[in-house]
């Protein structure tokens, strides 16, 4: 279909209820697809957002018959599913499950897929549009996606639609991501890959962009004018848990920074997109992640450590290094910290500081732009003392909101100012609960919205942030111990006590 | 003693707690110092304001005792201080009470006060400071400011100091505002003279300062470039009582947009003073007052109305004509509503809208500044359809706060926003309860501290403003009616949608 490309791109508004379709599944026997995947397509079916014929396979190396995996996909819902349970929606859900058991190297199998989802169509009207979601170890993606060549499953006959759904690790350097969209884009062309940060589905990540285009309020102090610098912040207070095989050698800023936190700061940082259009929201954010500096100092300008043990919870826990599958010699970092600039004409000069890492003293994703302070305090100098910076804080997770921290008068005394929140709770405002993230990137994967996945120029964009930083990281031994339940290592405190600032304590 | 001008006037703060001193009340039979003057003095000295010496003396056309008076005022205390009672801090203020029987047209009554005062200087060690607080009807008023003169009670020893405190209405129109200046000046000094608009004492008002001047946030925001246009309004349930006296004839726009809400308009549109001293603040509200321009047609720029009988908080209530000692033919409105421009670089175009009234659906006083919409959303129309303006709200009373209105998004849906609010109450955030505004404005008076009083060219530059739109309604016969417990007149509301807005409906 030609569209006019001066069209106002804000009219193709695409109907947000899927069309008929199939969603195959590789994976399902993980953990994500017991917790978050199924429960998603359920709340879905149960949202109506789904069609009658829409049907599900599940792919795995597992001797299932259709009802086995049909019964794992109900335990998964009963369990985690965010939406109350209906029996007519699991009934009719039920009805599209289908299994087809077999190993990613085994060609039979996904001839027998192959066969199987023409049958699909037949009996379910699908039309042949199949979305496969490749919820996969790195190793078995080239695998599965040269099946999906050979069976031609890849390529859509005139009229319906194919699309792969990846997740992250997108490689674990630029040249390694390089290789990998090689893979997928000698099968798939890139508008049916749909590369999943499911931090993008996060209703409060969306809501920067309301937040900041929709309203007068609060873009014009949005830029150097204002803003003294930026924090972004993922804390997790849990360790790295199972993961020790997919963690180790990786660390935090590949595990989260390269893909969560620079998606978040071109999300703050980013000029106002014409529309939401991907093409133009995805050129936005890859205009502030060209714009990306890194520190001249990597020494001073990023920081990095690896936790011991201590106590967490009230419960003693280990260090990194005693961690189950961890070589005792481990370089890799648990927590991460990079002073970034955004160099073009709104930023320039005002440090956007990223960090996180596990076993910290809790959970908590935020964006807080820090404003600069008034120029000139009418005041006597004693009655502002106290007073801090200005602030707008997007709190990601958990606890999803805003707050605003501002000065305010004291009651009772002359003009003494000292600083409150006023705050914006997303639970209280709205009856309706949020959707998980992979509610809403699975469905605009079947509708075919690609706004909120990144495209594989951010990607590499990213990986060539991050590259020099794990480079000269590498060069230099072993991160810095840190307290498991504090909130880092001291070098990230000093890092930015030299730019005379403090992390946030959250 | 001499000041360096060039001095920074931040640093000249002045103790925050009284010195020796007689405050005399003139009037002290009064609703207003049974429910509001007594009690405030009591609260002040609990919070340790008052120096131990303190005294208070009560004049009024009664034969009562120094304890007749102490009695009145420790029922008055008992039923309506904000703070607890402490036997002890009673004890000491009882002390001090004095009473001084006479009319304000007797010489030898202000002899014998004259008399009494020089004794508690001698006895309590209060210094020749007297304030003299004349809560009176405004006819007595040349009366006792002469008798201050005759006795010369109005000139201060050198050492101490002499204050006069009046009370609202200041005339009712320029010319006998100027006539009862004249009067007051005669014998004391404009630097002596407090002129009481207690809606400045009040915490949220002066927050308007503390929210506009010491932070970031909202300045950049606070002019024509970003502002639709402000609404300040001051709603009241009730009728009018027993002041039917004073009322008729005077009506809600000489009552209440003459003095507070003109000053309202003022500390919200003003330009940032250097400090917070009288001279620099009574000069910034000056220049405002002195900008503000009446529309250029009267009939469409203003509305009035007087209410009619109805229902209001489950009871039935009568009409404004029908009240007790209302003449049926009274033309006085107890309804009115102005729209100004300030006519400056900062606000030019931006309607001002004023309003007040009696027996409106609630009791609310707020200011809410109402910006235009975002210049471009890249949203789909139909997905901003019910996003309204940006606002932020300074409520006053009851409830005081601030208040943020801007759009979010709704959860579960692709982009589209809805207006939420982000809150700050002010009780919430303090531990502090909000000193009454008379708390904070008969210390200001004791301590000698007058940035909280209208300067005689405020108030004459209020009443420049109100004089023609009333000499205008004067040649309108009877005003609009309006249904008790509604929002005012029809009028009032087409007033808004000529300009293609409403009412905020509170």
């Amino acid at each position: 279909m030609e569209v006019n490309p001066l069209r106002d791109p804000r009219d193709r508004r695409l109907p947000r209820v899927a069309g008929p379709c199939v969603l195959v599944l590789f994976g399902v026997t993980g953990d994500l697809a017991k917790r978050k995947l199924l429960p998603a397509i359920y709340d879905l079916g149960n949202r109506g957002l789904l069609p009658p014929g829409f049907s599900l396979v599940g792919f795995a190396r597992r001797d299932w018959a259709h009802e086995d995996f049909a019964q794992v996909t109900y335990e998964a819902v009963k369990e985690h599913a965010r939406t109350p349970f209906r029996e007519e929606v699991w009934k009719q859900l039920s009805e599209g499950i289908h299994f087809c058991p077999g190993e990613f190297g085994d060609d039979g199998a996904f001839d027998v897929l192959s066969m199987m989802l023409k049958e699909i169509d037949e009996t379910r009207g699908t039309g042949g549009n199949y979305a496969f979601y490749l919820s996969v170890p790195p190793k078995f993606f080239p695998v599965v996606v040269e099946q999906l060549k050979r069976t031609d499953l890849a390529k859509a006959p005139d009229g319906s639609w194919r699309r792969v759904v990846i997740e992250k690790p997108f490689g674990h350097d630029l040249k390694s991501a390089r290789e990998l969209n090689e893979i997928t884009s000698a099968v798939f062309p890139e508008s049916s890959v749909f590369r999943i940060d499911h931090y993008l589905g996060k209703e409060t990540v969306q809501n920067i962009l309301a937040l900041r285009f929709a309203n007068t309020l609060y873009e014009p102090i949005w830029n150097r004018g204002y803003v003294d610098h930026v924090q972004i912040t993922m804390a997790e207070d849990i360790g790295i848990g199972g993961r020790a095989g997919y963690y180790d050698g990786i660390g935090a800023a590949r595990d989260v920074i390269q893909n969560h936190l620079l998606q978040l700061l071109a999300l703050v940082a980013m000029e106002d997109p014409t529309s939401f259009d991907a093409d133009a929201l995805r050129r936005e954010k890859e205009k502030v992640l060209r714009a990306v500096r890194l520190p001249a100092d990597l020494s001073t300008g990023t920081a990095r450590g690896q936790y011991d043990g201590g106590w967490q919870g009230g419960e003693p826990v280990v260090g990194y290094l005693e961690e189950q599958g961890i070589p005792p010699e481990s370089t890799t970092e648990t927590y991460a910290a990079v002073k970034l600039e955004v160099a073009n004409r709104r930023w320039a000069g005002v440090p956007f500081y990223l960090r996180t890492g596990k076993r910290l003293s809790r959970r908590m994703t935020e964006v807080a732009v820090v404003f600069q302070r008034a120029p000139h305090l009418p005041f006597s100098q004693d009655d502002t003392e106290i007073l801090g910076h200005n602030a707008l804080v997007i709190r990601v997770q958990p606890d999803e909101g805003i707050t605003v921290r501002f000065g305010s008068k004291v009651p009772g005394t002359a003009m003494e100012v000292r600083d409150v929140n006023m705050d914006f709770a997303y639970g209280e405002s709205f009856m309706e609960s949020s959707p998980e993230a992979y509610e809403r990137l699975l469905l605009d994967v079947l509708i075919g919205d690609p706004p909120l996945f990144p495209h594989q120029r951010e990607v590499e964009l990213s990986w060539s942030i991050l590259d020099p930083i794990e480079e000269f990281w590498a060069s230099q031994g072993r991160p810095e111990g840190y307290a498991s339940g504090s909130w880092g290592p001291a070098s990230a405190d000093a890092m930015l006590a030299r730019d005379g600032r403090a992390w946030r304590r959250l």
